[in-house]
């Protein structure tokens, strides 16, 4: 297996796996630990990650659940072959299965109404208009220059089985653009869970749960506080990261 | 100024103000003295109250805000004549204004785009077929009888002046729905706080605030804590108390 000079080489501790990744590129943070946590007790048989980068999600969703076949979808190159060779590393080719493709085109690339669950760490900033480097592998995967969060959900509601879910992780800020879009789409939010910094703090990430043509009955899970007065992790952060 | 043997006079230990309530109708709760609290800082000249049962919001607005006018109205005739008269025992006539009426109707009793502010403490309950008094005080305070989350937030969106605010107090699984239903009215949602019984808990109320045409910016804030570990009251709960 092949690390390249520019990547580095992650142990996620869990399940005994690693993660290659760009020094420089994007690389993945706190929030796709905490969705593949948030949606690790879903039920599902096939699983799709969409925008899934360095593919950290279906990775950790690997060792965290008994899903048979996990996909991810990334619409960048250098970011799809670090996942490739990630899958090879951690030798779950027969579970893990990428994909080079774009968001929009899903579900002509997978079919339709074939997955149990979906997530997706999407680009969080809503537009990447009057960006100097609008395609540069960073912007890309933290702003909506190639898909939207419309975009994702929309064909997320083409993707899923009936009552299969989509979960998200994005900025607070979006949060009345994310339940509008969703009942727009016919998926219908049932879990909500706000990541807070530390007490009294405004929350600063926020994961999201749709049913598609779920019921409506919507739960607010109590706050996620990361750090404690100190400084130090508090006892439900060590726990998202298995330690 | 008459207190009837089936009521009791509230002191409010707010501005000096007190409030008569019947002994055994809807009687309010910490909702109506959150979302008054809550709504306080939103700048307004002329403010109504929908739904305002026996006036409990206008009359803690009336001590907390510098508002010309607040409008209250109710459709229980039982509970308007409390507010009547807690107008009258406070002096507030010349700033505290209650009508008799349907929230359908409000638009043709006050005029389109006349508030600056529209709070409302609604029926939290979806429905209330099937409930075997469907007519009784309690159940009307508390059903969704007379008028639906959706009449409320479409009649606002008639009343508001442009970039006029809405604050409501809800359940917490009524999330989806007022997001929904306030952008498909045109009605922004710019602030949301929770509010949990305790640390730990899922929360127990929401409050939302939303803007006639506003832009999209949602604040979420910190998480309000009503008690502590020892069942005290929090001292952000004692602020909210003006204690």
């Amino acid at each position: 297996m092949r690390i390249f000079e520019d990547e580095t080489l992650e142990d996620l501790q869990t399940g005994g796996l690693f993660l290659i990744q760009k020094k420089s590129g994007f690389r993945f943070g706190i929030d796709a630990i905490l969705l593949a946590d948030f949606s690790k007790d879903i039920p599902s048989c096939k699983t799709l990650d969409l925008c899934t980068g360095n593919g950290i999600i279906p990775v950790l969703l690997s060792a965290k659940t008994d899903t048979d076949r996990i996909f991810g979808l990334e619409i960048q190159k250098s970011a799809f072959d670090t996942a490739v060779r990630s899958v090879e590393y951690n030798n779950l080719e027969n579970r893990l299965f990428m994909t080079l493709g774009d968001v929009k085109n899903a579900a002509e690339i997978y079919g339709k109404r074939q997955f149990d669950l979906i997530t997706c760490n999407p680009p969080y900033m809503p537009n990447g208009r009057g960006i100097k480097n609008p395609d540069s592998e960073k912007v890309i995967a933290r702003h909506e220059v190639l898909c939207t969060l419309e975009d994702i959900i929309a064909v997320s509601a083409q993707l899923l089985r009936h009552r299969g879910h989509l979960a998200l992780v994005h900025k607070p800020s979006r949060l009345a653009d994310i339940i509008y879009l969703m009942r727009k789409n016919d998926i219908e939010p049932k879990r909500i869970r706000f990541i807070h910094k530390s007490q009294g703090a405004e929350p600063s990430l926020l994961l999201v749960d749709g049913s598609f043509k779920g019921g409506k009955e919507l739960r607010i899970m109590p706050p996620l506080y990361l750090y404690n007065d100190d400084g130090s992790e508090t006892a439900e952060l060590m726990e998202v990261y298995g330690r």
